[in-house]
């Protein structure tokens, strides 16, 4: 759905005054309608208009949401979760208003067990707390999406970012949910078992849903253990299309690389400029290797020599911690920093993911879309996946410049479509992406139709996201 | 279900002629109606009674299953997908009649990407034969349940084995399905890319769902780096307790171990017997390591030690590639070694799995059931993963032996769920776990009836397995 159309949206209903009461009742001062607090929950990091609910909840326990959505379903009333607003792709907005709730004080690490190596957590803990409250147990959880998402939140888009080369996706490492259903029911999907066989996969079904087949208010999460030794790289290259290859022939090689980023030289400046260093401005690739010190070394080896012979320069080590943060800091404000490039502007952003072997041609081929474009756009990525994404800053004030930017995107994805890959590697779908499910799934859309009514349905559940039911 | 609750099953209703007369001229020879056809679809590798299907179709691609699907949703009749028949959980039995899909003669490899590892095949191919095909291009597929199972029916059922603990389980390695629906609609899910945030994971719904929600068609695999190095060991234990400890402690350690077995020592002793080995009649753990050599050695090293704190004895190389078949052939043969324990018996077996703090109690409760047992129960398993199995040898002709059989399952069962475990770790529901996923999901379970009928509103496909809708 374009920016646009979500102002052509069908129009809203308001809350029911004897809802709000009764909420009011139950939440007290958790219960907010203030213009700003429905502002402030009515947007997300993407250049989608706010478009805010008309109350925001702030439920403390899994039996609170339970009881808000038995509230909210019984009056035909929007519920859309909330985590901290990092998303990219609108899924936040109340497009059809309704009763925002805000997660973020369900934000106890309920349970960790290191012999196990998994984690019980609310959704609303943030990846970056949880990592804290793991500090010492010789443990950690390594998705990172860059910005410090909640736990709910990413497991609700299926988010990945620059460690899944190694350690897979949340797809991989929730082991099971807690998840308040439409009618407010309360269900426990999957388990503490390794690996099960006993029925559908529940809980794959609700990682990725976006809040649109239930609210996933607890997570089981995968905990793997502290690498021995840590090494972290950067290398530049004489163009992406050499810095893509040495990527490919590291993962063809089965290396297990950790973390694997390209950066394209806009990017390494913007870098620069905003984190203050000195990088080579030129395409590089950000690298870190995890394993025992004698297997660090190995694989830094091996990729160190692939890139040499495609031309790899200043192969340059970060073997200290904080030189390994500032250096993957910066690589997580790219997205800040690619902005900066154009002050004053939103960021539109890509996402598309193809296999390895169409990298290059697509990368390639997205860089001519870059050269024509009328603004400064970076590419930047985690390409040991296919996964890459181009920052578009956009001056609100321009339409020209959103269908510019929409106009990129289009054929950034039909490209990616073509090549076997994916309109969205890891934002998920929200709004952005509705328009393109269509060309990347076919008649498996009915099938996801036929779920999401199943399971709501009223549509009450973040209506209008991932998927359209009827008016939606 | 029991074994007689499935004689107690709804009277069948016969094949309505015309369809018979349909299919026979759309499949002429890959129409079989007679008795021996029959019987031979109605069975698997478990000590369910045979159970046979009406007629069996044998067809030959994606369009002749969905043409079948459409006549049979027509005339309300059952439809059961078929591989090699090697379930253990009474999955393929038709125990309300209808017809037999055979997929063994769809059975070839469509496409090798070896530079993005991914492979597309039919539902027929077989595991063993997807690696001969794969032979000389540097990749495999790792998933390795022992028998050489098709790899549309280890989709179908979530398969694992012993490979699981390094390389995942088919929920890992299936990337994309073709599916052919209820009403006989042909879907795709997934795609090639390595991660996607778009849409709900339709993969993942219909990997595990055993044929009842879907007949898978295509299966695209995501394929592996054959390892530079490979090295394979035994060690014998005092006690079953110190070799699950080794284990326990290699998988906190992070070892990236690829196949960890416990055998008990009577599972040792029928391993030798059946395949002329002469292991140490003692617990023993057969392992193996993948990396490179440096790699390799680093891991052996790590469990070598700790394995000797634990008491392990005669720690042993198989460097060759022949020893090292011969021992993993050996180790797969155990099911069957086990049940030679008891000459003209069939084989009941269990397959709880647990959270890995647990295994070591989980397993020494278990030998207490053992040694009560009135016939020989062997012990082994994919420990790594906390995950095994008991075989339990039946005789036919003696109704107490199931009914012990059940009580040990029942036992086994509940203590596994107690502890945070699964009734199936890899075998799958069948009929044969029917009655524990209430135990083990809860209201869950609504969700799954609520997915089953959305998907599959007249029961129709492999009713009777997985989960009980109304008269099922």
């Amino acid at each position: 759905m374009t920016l646009s159309a979500i102002h052509r949206a069908r129009p809203r209903d308001p809350l029911p005054e004897a809802l709000l009461g009764e909420l009011r009742a139950r939440l007290g001062d958790r219960l907010a309608t203030s213009a700003a607090a429905r502002e402030q929950h009515g947007k997300d990091e993407s250049a989608h208009p706010i478009t805010p609910p008309d109350a925001v909840a702030f439920p403390t326990s899994t039996a609170e949401v339970a009881e808000i959505a038995r509230l909210c379903a019984r009056d035909g009333v929007p519920m859309i979760a909330f985590g901290v607003g990092t998303s990219v792709e609108g899924h936040v907005l109340a497009i059809h208003g309704g009763v925002c709730l805000d997660l973020s004080r369900m934000n106890r690490v309920l349970a960790v067990h290191v012999d196990d190596l998994d984690a019980r957590v609310e959704a609303g803990v943030t990846r970056k707390q949880l990592n804290r409250h793991l500090h010492g147990s010789g443990l950690f959880f390594p998705i990172d999406p860059g910005a410090d998402a909640t736990i709910g939140g990413m497991a609700a888009t299926r988010a990945s970012g620059t460690n899944a080369v190694r350690y897979g996706t949340m797809r991989e490492n929730v082991l099971g949910l807690t998840v308040v259903l439409a009618d407010g029911r309360v269900i426990h999907t999957g388990g503490r078992a390794r690996k099960s066989s006993a029925g559908y996969d529940l809980t794959r079904l609700f990682v990725g849903s976006e809040g649109t087949l239930g609210i996933i208010t607890e997570i089981t999460l995968r905990l793997h253990p502290q690498p021995e030794a840590v090494s972290a790289a950067v290398c530049a290259f004489p163009t992406v299309d050499a810095a893509v290859r040495t990527v490919i022939q590291t993962i063809q090689l089965g290396v297990p690389i950790a973390r694997c980023e390209l950066l394209d030289t806009l990017t390494v400046q913007a870098v620069n400029r905003y984190s203050k260093l000195s990088l080579r401005e030129a395409p590089m690739l950000f690298m870190e290797f995890h394993g025992t010190p004698a297997g660090v070394e190995e694989q830094a080896r091996t990729v160190q020599e692939l890139a040499k012979e495609l031309g790899g320069m200043d192969f340059e080590w970060a073997t200290q911690q904080e030189d390994r943060n500032r250096l993957w800091q910066a690589r997580h404000d790219a997205y800040l920093a690619c902005r900066q490039v154009r002050p004053g502007s939103r960021a539109f952003t890509t996402d598309v993911c193809v296999p390895i072997s169409r990298l290059a041609e697509c990368i390639a081929a997205t860089n001519e879309d870059i050269t024509r474009a009328s603004m400064p756009v970076a590419l930047f990525g985690h390409v040991g996946d296919g996964n890459f994404h181009l920052v578009i800053p956009i001056d609100e004030t321009r339409p020209a410049d959103l269908e510019e930017a929409e106009a990129i995107n289009r054929r950034v994805v039909s490209r990616a479509l073509e090549m076997g890959g994916t309109c969205t590697g890891e934002h998920g779908v929200g709004i952005g992406k509705l328009d393109y499910l269509d060309a990347e799934h076919g008649d498996a859309m009915s099938v996801m139709r036929s779920l999401k009514e199943a399971l709501d349905p009223r549509n009450l559940l973040n209506p209008g996201k991932v998927i359209r039911v009827r008016d939606s």
